[in-house]
């Protein structure tokens, strides 16, 4: 399949750069019916319905016989090669002028994560990875962290509306009192990203859905980190609690985070 | 004084650029020693110092009559008309690569800020704002959120070390039991920017320095929002708590910081 990941991480760069565009576009052209609400602080915009449609007509032309699951309109086609899409990750952030949001974009063969593609057009950052093939922003090699000291350590930590709040308070005590601090920057694929640039030591968030988690998760393993989720089958129609680390900080934050 | 003001606001900006350029120079170009530990997560890197450093012998070429009080160095000088620099907020965002950090330059009279400059140099953004004369960012007039609805609010939380993390974890707990969002990003000067530019409706720290809040002070004003903090010399000798809220959530938000 080698040959096949090459062609479709070509793709995946061209379509994430395209939908950052056109996001940024609708942004500047927006109007006061821009954003509707889900459920409670849950928002869509007219940018994640047009972007994920753009992105799924551009694969239906190049990729007819693959399948595709988006975060707005779900999965079409049924295949083993199937195209998971955020088009706007971070919505809250991206409607309100925040720069913390990226389209996120994975190729899956079987249920896995084969390619992986973030892109944060505010940053103007890329972060890619092809299984077996290492992780890149904008064409430099990538890391995730060396540091091993818990006091030096930063975690980014989501907070999902699925997990109770409790919970998460007691996982912000506990990492605070492990002498780490953490960061909540409102979006799991540029949290990913910074990971798996060695920004920061881990991210955890207790549910992420398969598009907001699966390009992250084969960027974090290219990049030597490690990520703890749901696999295959599972992950794609539930989703899970998503785990991503450094390597040398492993032991004491899976004892922080009480994931052991 | 406003002629003087306006020079000042002309010399700041230039200032904060210079600053900005010096600090990403400094970064691309940091060595093993490059960062030191004040305290249990709590940093200083060789740019914070040389970057005051420059701040300062700039500001004695050309306004060898003001004081100046900066994060690094303290107080120099005793004037009516004081300067107030940190020359890098957010410090731990910006030794490991992370784009939320700024320059944060203030100008006092008789303790009051008269003029304020925050450059976000990995955003290409400074705003800026002169008593009375209104609040920009890039050239563009700013103003602060027309939100009112709690359940679309957000707010950016900052967690001092000086404050308890019990009473941290309970205005986390009060702002999202009353329906609103939160992020933290790790820069005091980086959050009042955002609350200025209307991208959050307010921000809230336990304790801010003097260096860390007067330029967002007279910026979040002039932008239309609220400021609640300490007023002269208690503000410049010994920080204090820091609310910034957009004007028309006031009294729901009060009520659950419970700062009323």
């Amino acid at each position: 399949m080698t040959d096949t990941y090459s062609t479709r991480l070509g793709f995946a760069k061209f379509l994430a750069q395209e939908a950052g565009f056109l996001a940024q576009k609708l942004y500047r052209e927006r109007e006061a019916d821009f954003v509707s609400t889900k459920g409670l602080q849950d928002f869509v915009t007219q940018a994640d319905r047009a972007v994920e449609a753009h992105i799924r007509s551009l694969l239906l032309r190049h990729f007819p016989s693959d399948a595709m699951l988006g975060e707005e309109d779900g999965l079409m086609g049924d295949s083993s090669s199937i195209w998971v899409v955020d088009p706007i990750d971070g919505t809250a952030n991206y409607m309100r002028g925040l720069p913390d949001w990226a389209i996120s974009i994975a190729f899956c063969w079987e249920g896995e994560p084969e390619v992986g593609v973030i892109f944060a057009p505010e940053r103007n950052e890329m972060c890619w990875a092809v299984k077996g093939q290492g992780a890149f922003c904008n064409d430099q090699p990538i890391q995730v962290s060396a540091c091993a000291a818990p006091d030096q350590a930063l975690l980014l930590l989501g907070r999902s509306a699925r997990g109770s709040l409790s919970a998460y308070l007691d996982l912000v005590r506990s990492v605070i009192d492990s002498e780490m601090e953490y960061r909540r920057n409102g979006s799991a694929a540029v949290s990913l990203m910074d990971v798996a640039q060695g920004r920061a030591e881990g991210y955890y968030e207790a549910h992420l859905n398969p598009w907001d988690a699966l390009a992250g998760v084969i960027i974090i393993r290219e990049a030597g980190g490690i990520v703890r989720c749901a696999k295959g089958a599972e992950m794609l129609t539930a989703g899970s609690p998503v785990l991503a680390l450094a390597r040398n900080l492993d032991g004491k934050v899976l004892q922080t985070l009480a994931v052991e």
